[in-house]
């Protein structure tokens, strides 16, 4: 039996836990606290003293029982660790802790002490904590993505002109706007945001299916409560529901979902999207904040960034957490995915699997999207570098639209072969492609050097560029 | 340069081609023909017909191009193999379709070539295309999981109120009905229903971006299409988006995708959690066809299910190759998420490496879906079966009920000090619990031989199998 | 700065701490104090202490300032859950780290602060570190193994020639014996150890590169020490590693690895082989341990294997842990894998992603060894309900022998006829398959009665089953 | 029953068919055609002859039979479409490939067709199949590893003095040679080579078990063959083994594998890891290629790097490939890992959820491997860029050493501090460190400024890179 004792200073529960130091990404956000072992603990207490409201609501237990089972549900007044170490003996921590709050509900009231975990499960009580849990993390990951969009919001008008140079497979492609590349990132916060806010209205419901889903025990107590006046089940079951519901804030399932884990899946994508989503913004960071490149930097501070040996770097150390969210929620959840396949009424081992992974998704992920905000609010904008760089080429970023536009006058083929080896002569030589070109015999009468310098100006190639931020920041 | 020319006979293509002898969960149902390699060409060449289409409509072009075009961009008159082998030198299959099929086009029209791929740009045209795909293979597995969910809710009705035994954690737990189960099959394949015809309505947007997303290109063919009155951008964009989402049947994207890859990610989740719920299906199916068990069988029929060397096995084939496909989908669809994470304008290879995962992900959850629908509406029933096992154990399947039914009576912990040693002493020497329990002295006065007698007749203890059951299947 | 300080009762570490509330299967198991923050951080002070030691011996600086160092490298001499905090700053806890030793080195003496770290980067004494912990904990699960495969060998020679029956696709194969059966777990146990031993033996080396892996910083400090006189870096390069080496009793790499993730990698693939090859004995026990099939059960013992709910269970919940770390391992150590994709000299995430991922494979793989031990020691073996189980069929098990017995007498087509019917008849009428057999007309003279009998006869058509428990135990 | 006929021409093979369009990396790279199903299936007709070798070695079945068996077992006279389709009927492709391969015997020897699989099962000729196609898979992926890491030591040795800047998150950090990167990227070629030889040398056995892993099938067909004389069962299963292990050059097991899954696990491992390390490459490439750096350019030609919009770009499209399978491998390999989770003697799926997952890993690690060979000998480096870009922060690279110089003259804080100025100020002003150094008071005496440029001259700083070249180009 586990006795309900506070740890003693220095048992050594220090060494054992994890606390952050290995995962900077969330060390002290505050989703960190809002998933940690003793928010567990409390999540799986407030299930039990729900459950138990919701069966005096019905009847099935004394209004005082319940009260005395609410008051006693309080994590501080359990022991976590030796929780914890219980859990080994059936593989899960709620057959000790169902014990252990017995005996605090008894220290305050002997006769409530009989109604704890009247007719439930195990997996009642840890499934709808986990819910809990996922509840309160979603509501602190979506603030943080809220606010991170909204700068970014700022940052996309702010540069909505800003003339930049597109990159891809490496390589420098067309001009673009900076504020096209921050409505971009915006649009991706959006759409994990509407992943999130859709599981967290619709995917988060109570856990209440008794020994295996049938609720057999919660009706024989009912029956009991009732002085062996069986209620009919459908009906009672629809109450008993409704009544956990209400009392937890969650939703109400079709099925008991033991075996059944839409749930968990749901979590696990919406997770890995938005940190691969955050991730994608953290390489475009570091790709822009490169030496060489230099056209963003992140906020600095005392301190921030700071290398161990080299004095004068300023690292991007934001991206750098981000990215490392996201180079492990996606694998992560995708072993949470797998659970799906648990086999009977209750697996053995594929529930088991789940609680860790799920954690790690919601605090890695967490930690990412408060890191973003921090990111978005203070990411330092250099136009100048953009402009420095979109001209590096000397204007080969616009040789797509100069191909373009001789296509109709030369021929197709010939309007490419001539635009080739003029690229070519201004990467060999240096000069610049207009330049190039107008030395060159053969070109339409229409081209003139005005003509040709004026679409050799990339600000005059940024194609849809300023409609489309328009168009994203009106979502 | 590609030429289009159909492969010489024996050349080679079987010696290299995956024709599914590696993958029988696939192999010859209608999602295997609707992915492979040359429904992906002619789906590119689709999104190509229906860009030309999309522009002649707004006069970027002559109808009579679009036309030839149209016409032309059939895969039987482009060689496959060739494409395959040409996409190593630009890391992408776009680039030697479009000179292959501009060489067709301008065969049959030589004033049209010019008009093929007019502003555009690799990944708008393999993206869309992958699209395309993407919404037929969805059409085929849907189809197959309401076919396979039709299955189950006949089951779940006609075994309403079959007993069975429930088992949890390896081990019997409590009594349940076949119908409940036969409703949680259902109802997880009604959720990944939802979850697929979510992405499918909304998550299959065209690819519309040119060569970094600013529709440069687009906007400078309109131009010149228009003897050079420039289009306004952002009204020209709307436009033509609306036109070739129009023409291909797909959505609309917010911005252009080349970077910003949710509808990946919104395929990947979709149909990872596809796959894992029918592997839940398989592996219950599986659990409860062990031999020892014996309460389903699959269907039958000539050769299915033998064995190389045992002349008495039926083996669970169809849900076996479920089970392989659910062992795969989740880590091949991680790989897909993380794709998220994708720098620049265009990845240097976090886009190439999607095409081959998002394949698999549809091909695999496809040959499963066909595969559950075969297995649903085949699956032969055991209730005679169900009710032996669950009287194995001689009652100890209502200890539980016992349990609660004494508590009140005799107190919490003596009525479990009870029912332990009672059950040791069933277990111990076979008896049934309710003779054992009959012979104990210290019971009540109210437990009479009769009333224990019914107490323990799982067939009075399945709480609210039933209603669930009806409730379900009302969804 | 970060000051050395204990944390205060009731800060609140508690609060964010993982004590393995949520993961049973390593909640108080020795690896996980091994692999613990406090263990971490211990492990990069002892970098610290054995590089300044390793200098010393060098002459690079004085053995006085070592030995402060040595001294002042205590974790309860810094304050763990502030390193977390401040590793945000720097995207790691080294940063911090240097600094708190160095302001507990100075409080013992001033002079000595000047050398610490000298010449180094983070990245040299957190990998260090890690490979420190890595040694440490597959000590211990190396010891656990070795005791479970000790244990598996005892029970394979005991049950070397107890008979049961094979399974594949969950269906009643051909006769073998639980000492075959016992014999693969040890094997893979075996295959385990040899895959950890050789990452001990050889794969966890130090790391040493300075800045950027030229060890520049290192040569320069060696420089200073010497007065001035450079070293030959080759020379200076070949003792400063081999001392480093000996001081931490880690290996000496090829090159420094900052960005060549080799030992990472190794440790992903050895330590996911080992969670897996767990994982087949959990399932195999599993599936024994049925209620129908009853052929093992797990060491019970007071609470062992309890429920909430059900007073007559005795869950499988070792082999239930062990699963859930199974389900775990693997995908977390691909997400190692993939950190091998790790630009530049130091990569902006990959580096960072690997420590939790490291920590929780080393932490559930250790736990599953120390599951797996208890399990083999105690499990509980049923010769007659595997006898039981094996004529469940009534001689089906044998349909391979007497197809290929009576194969050359009658040509194998018709003994196959002739067999298939037999098998369905038998299986109809719930008879004997030699009583079917018997009564047929058409049966070959050689075959009388007595000799059928001897052919259905399980314990005759074990074939090499107990050779191969021989051969396998010599290993 | 399948017959054996080839394909009609044009019944849709093609249509089905991946033949590389979606996978760029191995579309026609040797490892495709040794991968592919027609080799599969010979691989498999393999296993079937060299076993009946083996057993008419033995004396189990006649000579004759065994040289009928090797002459008819050719993958061109079965139909492999029709076989794969056969597959479903039994969820592996052995079933209907014994019954063909019987039917060619047939019709060449009657007699022969009797002794075609004899005492054999599925798993044993998949298995030992794959063993094959991995052995051959592996010879080529080595050869190409091989070429490409020569080709790189020749680089680093051309390079061992090229001066380049390194980076550290992103950022300059301090200065290195190209040759030091060359030599790390050929380390971990050499590393992969380790991995895949030592699985090659043992860890590819022949699969040999028979029904259930007894081998009682083989050893009942001995019995027959030998005129009921029965074999001892070690002695019969040693030369056996021996004899089909000389047949196939394979490996000998300790125990038969059929549900110990350890050769596909080492697979997994090795090759994920030789994707890996080759990614690793590939980002460093795309790293160099950006535009604004310029360091590298991969080998050029004809369309290669081409894009079907942009003229002037040449795309690092072979590192783009190398890439692609990077971040696929992993992850399917993960999924490989997983199927160790294998239950009883042969798994319901785990088995079958293999195959395609390790042709997979094998053909894209395989396309990786051929594509660096091609990049490693063509890739062109620029010294001049790599000068260009270590001047680019104006000394900055060498702060570090400064720091470390000025620490014993000033005192380590102050050292810091006056350097952390400088640097500050040769950032805003764009002054070269040294000179900013020089024009501050406060200096140490020794400090002469030309000691101060001898500091600041990045070749001064390269530190042990030569020697670490030396040193890895002879291992």
């Amino acid at each position: 039996m586990i006795e309900s004792r506070t740890v003693a200073a220095g048992t050594g529960l220090a060494e054992l836990a994890d606390t952050g130091l290995l995962s900077p990404v969330r060390a002290g956000t505050p989703v960190e606290a809002a998933v940690g072992d003793r928010a567990w603990l409390q999540a799986m207490l407030d299930a039990e003293a729900a459950l138990a409201r919701a069966q005096a609501g019905l009847g099935t237990l004394p209004v005082e029982a319940a009260d005395a089972i609410t008051a006693a549900a309080r994590a501080d007044r359990l022991d976590l660790r030796a929780l914890a170490l219980a859990a080994r003996e059936t593989a899960n921590p709620v057959v000790g802790l169902v014990q252990a709050l017995t005996a605090v509900v008894a220290a305050d009231d002997p006769g409530a002490a009989e109604y704890v975990h009247r007719g439930s499960t195990s997996q009642d009580i840890f499934d709808t904590g986990a819910m809990l849990i996922a509840d309160r993390a979603l509501r602190i990951i979506r603030a943080d993505l809220a606010a991170a969009a909204d700068a970014l919001a700022g940052l996309a008008a702010r540069h909505r002109d800003t003339l930049a140079v597109s990159r891809t497979l490496s390589l420098h492609a067309v001009p673009t706007t900076f504020g096209l590349r921050a409505a971009g990132w915006r649009q991706l916060i959006l759409d994990a945001e509407i992943r999130l806010g859709r599981v967290q209205r619709e995917g988060l419901p109570v856990s209440l299916g008794g020994a295996a889903g049938t609720l057999a025990g919660y009706l024989e107590y009912a029956a009991i409560g009732a002085d062996g006046r069986r209620p009919e089940p459908g009906a009672y079951l629809d109450r008993l529901l409704d009544a956990f519901a209400v009392e937890t804030g969650l939703a109400r399932p079709v099925l008991p979902w033991h075996a059944l884990r839409t749930p968990m899946a749901d979590l696990a994508a919406a997770l890995a999207f938005t940190a691969g989503a955050l991730g994608k913004i953290a390489v475009d960071v570091q790709s822009l904040a490169r030496t060489e490149v230099g056209e963003v930097a992140e906020p600095g501070g005392a301190g921030r960034g700071g290398s161990s040996a080299m004095p004068h770097k300023r690292n991007p150390v934001l991206a750098t957490m981000i990215r490392s969210a996201a180079l492990q929620v996606p694998v992560i959840s995708a072993g949470l995915t797998q659970c799906l396949v648990s086999e009977d009424e209750r697996s053995a081992g594929a529930w088991h699997a789940e609680w860790q992974l799920l954690r790690e998704c919601l605090r890695l992920t967490g930690g990412a999207a408060h890191t973003v905000r921090e990111l978005a609010a203070g990411i330092e904008v250099r136009p100048e570098r953009m402009r420095h760089n979109l001209d590096l080429t000397g204007s080969q970023v616009v040789s797509e639209r100069i191909a373009a536009v001789l296509a109709p006058l030369l021929g197709k083929a010939a309007a490419k072969k001539l635009l080739t080896e003029a690229a070519s002569t201004a990467e060999r030589t240096g000069r610049h492609l207009s330049e190039v070109l107008e030395g060159l015999s053969g070109l339409p009468d229409g081209i003139t050097p005005a003509a040709l310098a004026a679409l050799c100006d990339p600000a005059g190639y940024t194609g849809a560029a300023t409609a489309l931020v328009d168009r994203a920041l009106r979502n």
